[in-house]
């Protein structure tokens, strides 16, 4: 017996270009298989649209909009679950992204995830491993992306450094040669600036090794055609191929001049920008020889949105990971989670909709005192500062934000969480977070009573036996002052006691 | 043979008076004993002087000034390393605490570290220890201070549980008794407000358990004063003392009607805020007698300066705690140690002044790379996040501020830490861990040339082997793009090359 057919799709807003694949996947002896059906490539360069404020400039944004409608013309029948979308490092650095990721969701008609270097690096070696033949040994990945190159050291589907530092083909061509000239200079100047960013990671890598190096953007399949039609190498990219595109290039001295054997000319305006980020790469981790990939990126969405239906959730593994290095109380932790989620659960029963935020009101829960590591006054903005500029594989910025902010809410005054109150319902997870960690300050063992919650106009209705409130006067006072607190956010608090 | 005798002083500018005490060292059998030869307190109730915008007002600034060109006249003979004084949690919340603490060392004479919760905690902790017995078991040891008060569980003199919450005898009777009366509601919200506080140490106090209770506070020998006066108790405070003077006070209903044998006129205005945190202190901890011990903080601080002389300071282990904790590269970090002291001490001798530096400059170097903990990318900002923030014993909060500053400054813009080249050669030390990770930035092992640097005005030259620059252009790029960021903060790097 087959299960029905399921299609699923991912979109990469890239800071060259933009991608969508559409897959179709197989579920064959419990194992899940995915074939493309459909691609499609804007060649959108929305790096190149980062004016000197760091702004997406109107043109650039323009150019993406379109892109993205047309996308989700072809996404149209497909329900939420089945598509991600992800921008990565210009929307990441961009200063106006949340108003250009609002008009973006709305022309592609699906949520868009701003994701970190280090995830970006995480999905790309997800997509690479599951193109090439396991048990290879160690590969080295390189992604020259428009804005940000990701480094991965991997064996078969695991990824052991992830890293991923800002330079780009679309920033480095802009930085030095924005006029289209290619001067020997400046060349060399693009390529010591890159072999300086890269020179951090060396040690690391070096020490890691590796037996093979892969190149898994547009950059790297592009110079590896290079390479190979004008006979520099028979397959992928060498030393000596790009020894020999440099001294072309230059020799041009601009961009109207080169003409080199196997160059696309949409690749051309990002080429020596790109060619200048790969030779530092070869030069500072001694590169001979580079074999290249098709896209990785948008291949390791797809895994990775296989492995969230399939409880294997990379965002657990974070969680649980963190919980570890960060020392966190775990029994405490996971009495809170408990409690938050059985008071969520009684709201979700007038409020459907919310269901979705349960996983993120867990995983706050299980995080909630990870402040505690750097100190114990104020934990819970030294919490909102890990949460929201830790690596955490798996997460998307905005979840980041999201787990941040909540947890900031959990304790102390409101005043500077207001912003919670203000969109639909978003208030009630972050605030059975915080009910629950006033149940449990005292962090004692015994049972708490029969709570009840239900959702009012802005608001919560907490119902509790009158003969316990009386026997823990502690309580009743922090509910009866925790009453303004809410208020200052605008949210009503309504303590009712009943016989039992 | 016995040596010199010694004299030193700790200040204590508490939220409630200040104190200073004098002491004499003796060397006997390579144990320091410590003599306390002369004792001075100002009742200047800083904390009081607190304004709702968290300012310091004129009048209590002016008390302070008095109080502290008093002890300055004091410790005229004495030298920098003779004296430590500090401040605690008024200055520590207050917004213009650096401009306070500015006259307040001009009144003095000498440097005003003002101190975290949790230093005051382990210094607390230290001043009781070297005043009990040893080997008499666990014991808590509660501190309430003006505006904070800390908890301590130690054994003989180790403490083990360091904490410090935000009530204090000064701000609860400012919140509850401002105006002189004290009714039974406000004492019980009073009582309440401090549980809620407590209730969050509780189960980690209890976990731990202790044999005996010890109050070190003013706070706790005025009211042990009380319950010894009228009887309540033998010695020191029992709950039962507690509860009558509790009922004593609400039932005169205000300051000027409060009679109990044993209470000072000078201790009256703090005393209803006193005796609702002990009262919530004894409620929460479910306690039943404490004894009290003479003044501990200032005792603190005289054996902690011994421990700085004798090479046991406090500082080194939190450090070496550190580097364990948030897991630092410490190879790493010992290389650019020691580079970063080897460029600092060619300045030295040009401007011996600066030695006192040296410290500072090494526990920046071993820290430097803390922020790695929490992402790659701009760890350097991470790294000044947790200095600033995380609970450091043996740093004052200025010296914490110091390393956050020269850590951020040890990669990337400089723009941002434009103060460090404000002030004389404030910029010398960190411009030297600049330079240090800059030569170490590839991490390699090989032998770095001899280095060479001097001061110039507004900045340094630095000389470097001519052929090994050569051989290193990625060094040299770096070098040369080193110079415009210098040159943002008006400092000057000159570059220049030597034969060998």
């Amino acid at each position: 017996m087959s299960k029905p057919r399921q299609l699923i799709a991912a979109v990469d807003m890239g800071s060259s270009s933009f991608r969508m694949i559409v897959a179709r996947v197989e579920e064959l002896n419990k194992q899940s298989q995915i074939y493309i059906i459909d691609s499609l490539r804007e060649p959108v360069r929305l790096g190149a649209g980062l004016n000197e404020h760091k702004q997406l400039d109107e043109a650039s944004q323009e150019r993406a909009l379109n892109a993205l409608s047309r996308f989700g013309e072809r996404l149209r029948s497909f329900k939420p679950s089945e598509v991600r979308a992800v921008a990565t490092n210009a929307v990441r650095v961009a200063r106006n992204a949340s108003e250009f990721i609002a008009k973006a969701e709305e022309a592609l008609g699906f949520p868009i995830d701003v994701i970190s270097g280090v995830e970006e690096a995480r999905l790309v070696y997800c997509g690479v491993a599951h193109q090439l033949p396991i048990g290879q040994g160690k590969r080295l990945v390189v992604d020259i992306g428009g804005g940000s190159t990701e480094f991965i050291i991997g064996d078969d589907y695991e990824p052991d450094v992830m890293e991923s530092l800002y330079i780009g083909c679309v920033s480095t061509a802009q930085q030095y040669f924005a006029d289209g000239s290619i001067q020997p200079k400046a060349m060399k100047n693009a390529v010591m600036a890159a072999r300086k960013e890269v020179a951090v990671l060396r040690r690391q890598m070096i020490d890691k090794g590796w037996t093979h190096a892969i190149g898994s953007s547009g950059t790297a399949r592009a110079l590896a055609e290079i390479c190979v039609a004008n006979g520099f190498t028979e397959h992928g990219i060498s030393a000596e191929g790009l020894r020999l595109i440099r001294e072309h290039v230059t020799a041009a001295g601009h961009l109207d001049q080169v003409t080199l054997e196997g160059l696309k000319p949409d690749r051309l305006p990002m080429m020596p920008g790109g060619l200048a980020v790969m030779s530092a790469v070869f030069e500072e981790l001694e590169l001979e020889h580079m074999d290249v990939t098709d896209g990785a990126l948008r291949q390791g969405l797809l895994y990775d949105m296989l492995g969230r239906q399939h409880n294997d959730d990379m965002r657990e593994i974070t969680v649980a990971q963190f919980l570890h290095r960060y020392k966190i109380d775990t029994q405490h932790a996971e009495k809170v989670k408990v409690l938050a989620e059985m008071l969520f659960s009684q709201l979700l029963k007038q409020q459907p909709l919310l269901k979705r935020q349960l996983p993120m009101l867990r995983w706050a829960a299980m995080l909630h005192e990870i402040g505690l590591s750097i100190g114990h006054n104020g934990h819970h903005k030294h919490a909102a500062y890990i949460l929201s500029n830790a690596d955490m594989p798996g997460f998307s910025k905005r979840e980041q934000l999201l787990l941040s902010t909540w947890v900031l809410a959990h304790n102390g005054k409101l005043g500077k969480v207001s912003e919670i109150a203000n969109t639909a319902i978003q208030w009630a997870a972050p605030m059975c977070l915080r009910l629950a960690a006033l149940f449990l300050r005292r962090r004692e063992v015994e049972a708490l009573p029969e709570l009840r919650v239900k959702l009012q106009e802005q608001g919560v209705q907490l119902s509790v036996p009158k003969n316990w409130l009386l026997d823990h006067p502690l309580t009743q006072y922090s509910l009866e002052t925790e009453f303004e607190q809410w208020q200052r956010i605008g949210l009503n608090l309504e303590l009712v006691t009943r016989r039992q």
